[in-house]
């Protein structure tokens, strides 16, 4: 798929919130000057009438390059979902995104809010503030269950660190795997249909392995902690339903994937149940939530604003720079999306 | 020392604290039955008069018992200075003490409280509860330098988790080793006298080496985090103190050890220019520390009322059993403190 003689043509557009020593390292990379876009997202009018192969690096894809020019789409983000709802992807285009270290970043964030909520930090901090001694229930994290849906990067990421503390890690994916589990994970399942109530969901989504959804129900009912680290497709929205969360028996809840894989319902029901112990969501179906939103009222819950995985400035050049190398050499690069899968 | 022949003569005195299910199973371990101690402490009468060695288990030696018929004291806590402190101790005694998780509890206590601030925990709870959503800085602590002062058990315990998430771990010992570090540490230095102005309690302690101390101010200047993790003996009384404090530039201090070893006008001056980012204190000089004492109102400081490495029913059960089988067997067991040493 990918030409290295269309990039030694290609011109270079970058969006307009791109900072200047960002645009700066793909100039050099590149070896090109860089045509900014327009702040309103649709591409300048001469770009649409010059000629040759265009590569863009941003976040969304302006209408107006949404054409057979588009050779190569460079994400400053990990998630493409809103890129790729956003309208038809142009045949032949290349899509990828920027990881980062967007893996360890998050399993910091994981690690940091399950060791936070073991240690009691916010009730600590709490009770510092009222001047009392105090010795508080705390808890060893190891010997406890994570189950982690999501056992690529990221999933991946999130368990070994979560193993480094001695915490049992299972990871959920989609389909059964054989053999030994990947890097960071005890074991690995396939997604269930869904446990219990839930057939929604994972049917709908082909996500049906029927003998796993045992395993499945099992292992919520065991986990201390269950982390969903989901791309956004068609087959995950609503993921997290009705079902999971009744299979769950007081595992708190860890979102860093995506909002609208989890049923808000669904989990204020297990909240105020019990089933789930709280929720720390990084993201929500839609963001950036307002005031007066519900997710503010559930109990024990907290909202950390998209914050999980940030890439930095750093992050997008060092993996637009291993891709450009893989597309000059005539290799799909690593961090292709399969716009198709839409991950 | 240990002397098989005493043990199988031995008594087994409890003291009152002890949970009935705990001295079931130092009854199980030893063979014999347990003699309470009385609630006041001291032994009942009977003890006295009646033949043989004692062996004791509990947290504070009754001044009844110390007397050369005290063969073996086990204390159901790490930090033995207490024990020592109140009395000389009994000639030819063997101490032993409980560890049992410590390490791995206080190494999550310290990577805890470490994540949390990196993200930021209290502030986006507090935030949550104001309805806000607004992404708050985070660090990533991978490639951060932390100090652990402290080589032994506790303190590579808290280096290696810390090391799990990529921080860079230097470790300060009482004195210069050679050879490869230890496990955990990515260095190991010995504590000077005291960078700055500090030649007190470095120089009174013997801890000098000299050559060392620009080693240490060094890696005080660079360090994002200070964990002391140092027992209190006559060398480490007031340990950090102004020039320690005043060679660090804005890194968090975290005490899991004793709070006699910090000097605590040192520390607040240190929090109050921000040469001290943050302070986690969950040892003080005084425990319980009341309402109306100073450190709580110590800016960006959190006391955790000494929670960080309690010890479990199991624990004592299980590191008196390694000593008990090292006794019995003739040999020095590994949990045995140096009375003179004091750890």
């Amino acid at each position: 798929m990918p030409a290295p003689e269309l990039l030694a043509r290609a011109r270079l557009l970058v969006a307009p919130g791109l900072s200047a020593s960002l645009v700066g390292e793909l100039e050099r990379i590149t070896g090109r000057g860089a045509e900014p876009l327009e702040a309103g997202g649709t591409a300048d009018g001469r770009l649409l009438t010059a000629d040759g192969p265009l590569l863009c690096v941003g976040a969304a894809l302006p209408d107006a390059l949404r054409t057979d020019r588009l050779f190569w789409f460079h994400s400053v983000n990990a998630g493409t979902d809103p890129l790729l709802a956003a309208g038809p992807w142009p045949a032949g285009a290349l899509l990828t995104r920027t990881v980062g270290r967007m893996g360890e970043r998050i399993a910091q964030y994981v690690l940091g809010w399950v060791l936070a909520e073991c240690q009691a930090v916010p009730e600590y901090v709490a009770q510092h503030a009222r001047a009392e001694w105090r010795r508080l229930p705390t808890e060893l994290v190891a010997g406890q269950t994570a189950l982690v849906y999501g056992t690529g990067r990221i999933g991946g990421a999130v368990a070994g660190l979560l193993r480094s503390c001695g915490v049992r890690t299972v990871g959920v994916g989609r389909t059964a795997r054989s053999g030994a589990a990947p890097a960071g994970f005890d074991r690995v399942i396939g997604a269930g249909a869904g446990p219990g109530v839930e057939a929604g969901a994972g049917v709908k989504a082909g996500l049906g392995v029927e003998a796993e959804a045992g395993a499945e129900a099992e292992e919520l009912a065991g986990a201390r902690w269950v982390v969903a680290a989901l791309p956004l497709t068609g087959a995950t929205e609503g993921f997290f339903g009705a079902g999971r969360f009744a299979a769950m028996r007081g595992a708190t809840f860890v979102n860093v994937g995506r909002g609208a894989t989890v049923d808000p319902v669904a989990l204020e029901g297990a909240l105020r149940s019990g089933g789930v112990r709280r929720a720390v969501l990084d993201v929500l179906p839609e963001e950036p939530a307002a005031p007066g939103e519900p997710v503010w009222r559930l109990p024990r819950t907290v909202v950390t604003s998209h914050s999980a995985g940030i890439t930095a400035d750093e992050d997008v050049a060092q993996d637009f720079a291993a891709c450009w190398e893989a597309v000059a050499a005539g290799r799909r690069p690593e961090l292709t999306v399969d716009t198709g899968r839409g991950y």
